[in-house]
């Protein structure tokens, strides 16, 4: 670029800031401005964040950018699922193969991360306690309100960029534009989060390198490592409704037989739970789509302000994190004309946020449900061998969403062709038994093989 | 009512006009404010609202409320619609039996009509030119900008009812709360109004008692009588592409392609053709969708407000005074509790309102493109015969919306059913010349007789 460009962020979360680090190194001019104060010197909000897992695409990345080995110093790594039951009986079931695992990580302290690169690169200036009011199309102005002084102001912006999240100013105003495709849609579930501290002995009130999850059906209870040896479990449940709900559960003795019938293992683990449940507030959960992400070669949405989805997949923020990766080859490949790279942005990243949105509100019936049922045990049992038979041929669905850099939409695609030759394989009489055996690998090369056909076929 | 209740109401269009006579005449103390000014009075807009198509569901929810006589002595009969082919050729199809009809209705007329007859109940005020800002649903109260002054002030509200349309202030109120879903969804077409004026005799340029079509696959002109006896056409056409679209049709000379190609009759009819189509507005057209529709046993969407949908069936406004009609319904059942009346309310629209949407999307499709093609007319063939044999036990899709109370719903889902059958039929040897002879008969009651069981199995 011959002269130095401008470009204005809103939104100072983990996206924002991987975003102001980009393009920073790309040699743009940066001013974010971000809502809350400067959460490197002051503690901010909490208690409504349910802990990241990282993953492959989130690592990518963040190595694109230099901030990879900081922040995994900072991570847990969780090798796979752990089920409690009912009786207290643990079954892991493994994520992905050879000791692949994603990553528990405080958001708080990933964003600090994040944040403190931003700001050491030459030309990235980070405003705190700037709330975005809107922005005006015509004139490329951002409204602007000083959080400390109520104070408001207009500023010019050549380019600016939405990172501010489900709930984004920029996107605001491009929805009240014509023609803007929008809508916002909440599950019938709440979450509420409670913190498990380390146990008498100062460690690990639980084995720190799996996701904990007590599926009960309709609700559920999940629980990630920090690295200060506690865990943050956030419990999933319906707002309303007869049995297990947020509006039944009203009161201490109501709380004491949630725990008591369902979770009878947590209640040792957190001595304060009656006030963490009634002192913590209990958050909605909700999927924005939108259309489009970027208009006049100027504007573009990011992240959850583009796609903001349902947590069940653990993808909502590296999805938000391979917009970056994304949004900055698309840059090289265009030679920084913003136009064609805004453009190219899109078409690349909307089916992709639309998948990931659909695979994340799918993994939410999983997680809850399905993962404690016979059926699905064996079908992951089957994914598995099918995998060890035949590496470069068939990938579980879950490791291609957490494991690849397949785009989210192609994975889903495939995950769902795969879906129906599962069932069909799980079908098949003595297929337990047969599964470990010789005789398995015809019947893996057949299925793989039609899966093969189908999938060419239907990308013709 | 012991004691007289006050109403608040949004919007003075078709439907919150409708309302306000509704409550006005169970004794309510009614008070409407409208953005715009009095078009009693004054000549307002324009030039950008597509005639109305009042039927069946329409003349009830008037003659309910004692108004029906006063709008049909306006409003034109239109029994079929006339496709005009490529060649000029004219095909007439009836929309129903018997004389049913459509009633072509100008949309200042019929509201200017509803707001006089609302004015003359006892206990209804009408404000104009007050635009509501937002309402405050904890303490209760809107917030009101008086449009000539600029003026803004906030009033107490007891219930308030948001007849406002598709870009409602108190759905945008509510959006804006927790939980609330939402989606607003553009079609790929605008369109743009072009007026037919009288012939050269003073009379209509074409027969005022049909619906005119030019249906050309992926755009369509359609024009409706008025009582001057001009017509008001409607161009549909995508915004962009490559063929016939509102970027492509840029200068006189492309106008004059497009008519010349697609609309070979039409040119003659419309002597300003190329002034009018460079001077009128390109608008677009939008889906709305949210619920819920109610809240706190005080607020209430109605009309578009709460389901704006695409103006292919005819239905819009339509159902927005079939929801008058069943909110005064569900008001009486309710003994005005208001609370039980809104909860009654919305469960008896809220799928309704779901289904118009869906029905008018399905049906653009329809008039634009199926309506020519040989084997649309030999399923709408078929479907006349079998309502000619069995009346009772079969009607139509387009009756039942139509010409029927049969809720929208109810009606969507036995058209689905209708299709495969018709299908499956049109595709029977010889059905064509069968079709008339008495040998149809057992092939009909046959036909009829597995819908009848699929129905009943489904809505089990």
């Amino acid at each position: 670029m011959a002269i130095t460009q401008r470009v204005t962020i809103l939104g100072g979360g983990p996206v924002g800031a991987l975003l102001a680090s980009y393009l920073g190194r790309r040699g743009y001019h940066v001013t974010l401005y971000e809502r809350r104060p400067d959460l490197r010197s002051q503690d901010v909000g909490g208690g409504r964040s349910i802990n990241l897992a990282c993953s492959d695409r989130g690592w990518l990345a963040l190595e694109r950018v230099g901030i990879a080995e900081t922040v995994r110093r900072s991570a847990i790594p969780m090798r796979g699922r752990m089920l409690h039951a009912e009786d207290g009986q643990l079954t892991f079931l493994p994520y992905g193969f050879d000791g692949q695992a994603i990553y528990a990580i405080s958001r708080t302290l990933l964003n600090k991360h994040l944040l403190d690169f931003a700001a050491r690169q030459p030309q990235v200036e980070l405003h705190f306690e700037q709330r975005a009011l809107s922005v005006d199309f015509q004139r490329h102005q951002l409204r602007l309100c000083d959080e400390r002084s109520g104070e408001r102001r207009t500023i010019d912006v050549d380019r600016l960029i939405g990172a501010d999240g489900a709930f984004s100013a920029l996107r605001e105003s491009m929805r009240r534009q014509d023609r803007f495709d929008y809508s916002q849609h909440y599950v019938s579930h709440g979450y509420k989060e409670l913190a498990i501290p380390p146990g008498p002995d100062g460690d690990f009130a639980l084995d720190p390198h799996a996701l904990h999850i007590w599926p009960r059906g309709g609700y559920m209870l999940i629980a990630l490592p920090n690295a200060d040896r506690s865990f943050t479990a956030t419990l999933f449940m319906p707002f309303e409704g007869a049995r297990a709900s947020f509006a039944e559960v009203a009161d201490a003795a109501a709380l004491e037989r949630l725990f008591a019938q369902s979770f009878a293992d947590v209640p040792a683990l957190i001595p304060n739970l009656t006030e963490q449940f009634f002192d913590n507030p209990t958050s909605s959960l909700v999927t924005v789509r939108c259309s489009p992400w970027v208009r006049d070669g100027r504007y573009a949405l990011i992240g959850d302000a583009a796609h903001a989805v349902v947590p069940f997949y653990g993808q909502g923020m590296i999805a938000g994190f391979e917009d970056c990766r994304v949004l900055d080859e698309c840059l090289t490949e265009a030679g920084d004309d913003w136009a064609q790279a805004l453009a190219a942005y899109q078409s690349a990243r909307k089916p992709n946020g639309d998948a990931i949105a659909d695979l994340a509100l799918d993994n939410f019936i999983e997680m809850r449900d399905l993962v404690r049922t016979p059926g699905f045990q064996l079908r992951r049992r089957i994914e598995r061998r099918l995998h060890q038979l035949l590496p470069q041929r068939f990938t579980p669905l879950y490791s291609m969403v957490t494991f690849s850099h397949l785009p989210y939409a192609e994975a889903r695609r495939r995950g769902q062709l795969q879906a129906a030759m599962l069932d069909a394989l799980a079908a098949e009489e003595g297929i337990e038994e047969l599964l470990d055996s010789e005789q398995f690998m015809p019947l893996a090369e057949q299925a793989v093989a039609k899966l093969e056909s189908m999938s060419s076929a239907r990308s013709k």
